[in-house]
């Protein structure tokens, strides 16, 4: 089959094999499969010890199941495959699983290609009502909603968000229907006019805020985030990078700040609200697998690679 | 009167003004104070822009004030004098003013000297029955309670505490009292002993904590906390020190781990339970004035000075 092949570097190959589901597993054909900001931190050295296909957001059809329920049926699909035995697993943060593997990012095969093989509770089943190019929002749309599982944005909680890219719109729009005042802090003018039918936008960072959301995707964020964060506020950060900063972190003691990594979050909710139309986005530009270097360095909104209709 | 003055490095004198009461203030003799860590990190530049009568810690008495009520009490003092008029006064964050002075150590004289005057609103009575040498560990007492306002420390939780020094001590003390399973991880057998009585104590850093307490007084302690922490787990950071640390703050958000910094706390639950005899402590070492070199220089648990009987 056809897939985009990672090992110190990207291959595409057409003669790779098609998978064969394993116990309790589904074999899906991909329909879409889209890029994150994780595979262009792969490909500059994000996680050094991976290697197989590329890519974790999706929309596919199982063809192959064990669980009859589930062929035919157009699926999106969780990326942490758990162990179910650990600590982590016992104790209800199976997407933290110490053996776990990481759809196209650790140790199991991504779906940039024609097939992948997944557990099936690891699958969740689109709506008929919502078409693929906006179903492949669900990855994303998802971990924007951990946000809200992590902490209680009310609708008085002033909110700075720092970034004006991709992941800043998704989480954007989940903070704004928390009725929350919301500010877009970013760099980039033309960037930011997206974001102004929901939320206020600026570039400047002499504001302070309850609780400011790093989705700025670069290490500088974290500093502008120390920076504008009030007393006993709350810093969320969102953006994986590699490479470390250098903190003061008496400031966060004095200042009592609390800071909270985040990640991957709930399919369900992400699903209800992309089926509602209540979460908007430009349209994803869609590629051949194989014009694979066209659509990395696409600037579009979002980019995937489109596998049959 | 006496003071230990601070600018640059540390002045005994015998000449420093007696200070006078402003409106609302009262002034205090001091009976006892005692040096905390935070005063030797100001000796090695942690505070530059301060200059001024060092010390924090004190228990005196009330010998003149506006408010007859205080006249010839016992008082212990927090320290944070906050403006009552900007947002975080307004918001119920006084200790965070943004217009604060704070004893000893910005803006405002501290209390290794015969007198301080201090606002009245900042004044505790401490209780008949409890001595003036234990009465002196009630702001310590109460930074270490801090975490307990801001975490929920449960019977059932694994709490991991670096540092085997004085504040890990007090830390350790309250953190017994939740009945949480407590291990405090340290470099010094000598000093681990210490908490043998009422926690399990390691110089491994192999094990895993769902909330981990750095009181190390050191940048190592965060980074060793970065490493026990368990996955969606939380770091209380209670240790100030000058100087930046490098950190990778990917795996904050990969492992969704909390990190939140930690100052002072109540000063009405930690005369409680000092009145209760439910904190021990071996007995502080007290020095006249004009030995403060002698008493910075000691290795003791707890080191003060005494003024008067």
């Amino acid at each position: 089959m056809k897939a985009l092949y990672y090992e110190n570097g990207l291959q595409y190959r057409e003669d790779y094999p098609k998978p064969s589901p394993g116990p309790g597993e589904s074999l899906v054909q991909i329909i879409i499969s889209s890029i994150c900001n994780t595979d262009k931190e792969i490909l500059k050295g994000y996680r050094p010890d991976f290697k197989g296909i590329l890519g974790h957001e999706f929309v596919g059809k199982v063809v192959e199941s064990h669980d009859s329920s589930l062929i035919g049926k157009r699926v999106v699909g969780e990326i942490n495959e758990s162990c179910g035995r650990c600590l982590y697993c016992k104790t209800g943060r199976p997407s933290h699983c110490e053996n776990r593997k990481v759809v196209g990012i650790s140790g199991k095969d991504g779906c940039f290609a024609e097939y992948i093989t997944l557990k099936n509770e690891l699958l969740h089943i689109v709506p008929e009502e919502l078409p693929s190019d906006l179903a492949i929002f669900t990855e994303p749309l998802a971990a924007a909603l951990e946000i809200l599982d992590q902490v209680h944005i009310k609708p008085s909680t002033k909110v700075g968000l720092i970034g004006d890219g991709r992941l800043a719109y998704m989480i954007g729009q989940v903070v704004f229907l928390t009725g929350a005042d919301l500010t877009i802090i970013g760099k980039h003018e033309e960037k930011l006019s997206l974001f102004k039918p929901f939320a206020k936008v600026t570039t400047s960072t002499d504001d302070t805020y309850e609780i400011v959301i790093d989705a700025s995707g670069s290490p500088t964020g974290f500093l502008t985030a120390q920076k504008i964060v009030r007393k006993r506020g709350t810093i969320i950060i969102k953006s994986t990078y590699a490479g470390k900063i250098q903190i003061d972190m008496s400031d966060f003691v004095v200042n009592e700040v609390t800071v909270k990594g985040s990640r991957c979050g709930p399919f369900e909710p992400a699903l209800k609200l992309l089926k509602l139309g209540l979460i908007k986005f430009p349209p994803i530009e869609l590629y051949d697998l194989k014009d694979y270097e066209k659509a990395f360095a696409s600037r579009a909104f979002k980019v995937g690679f489109k596998f049959y209709k």
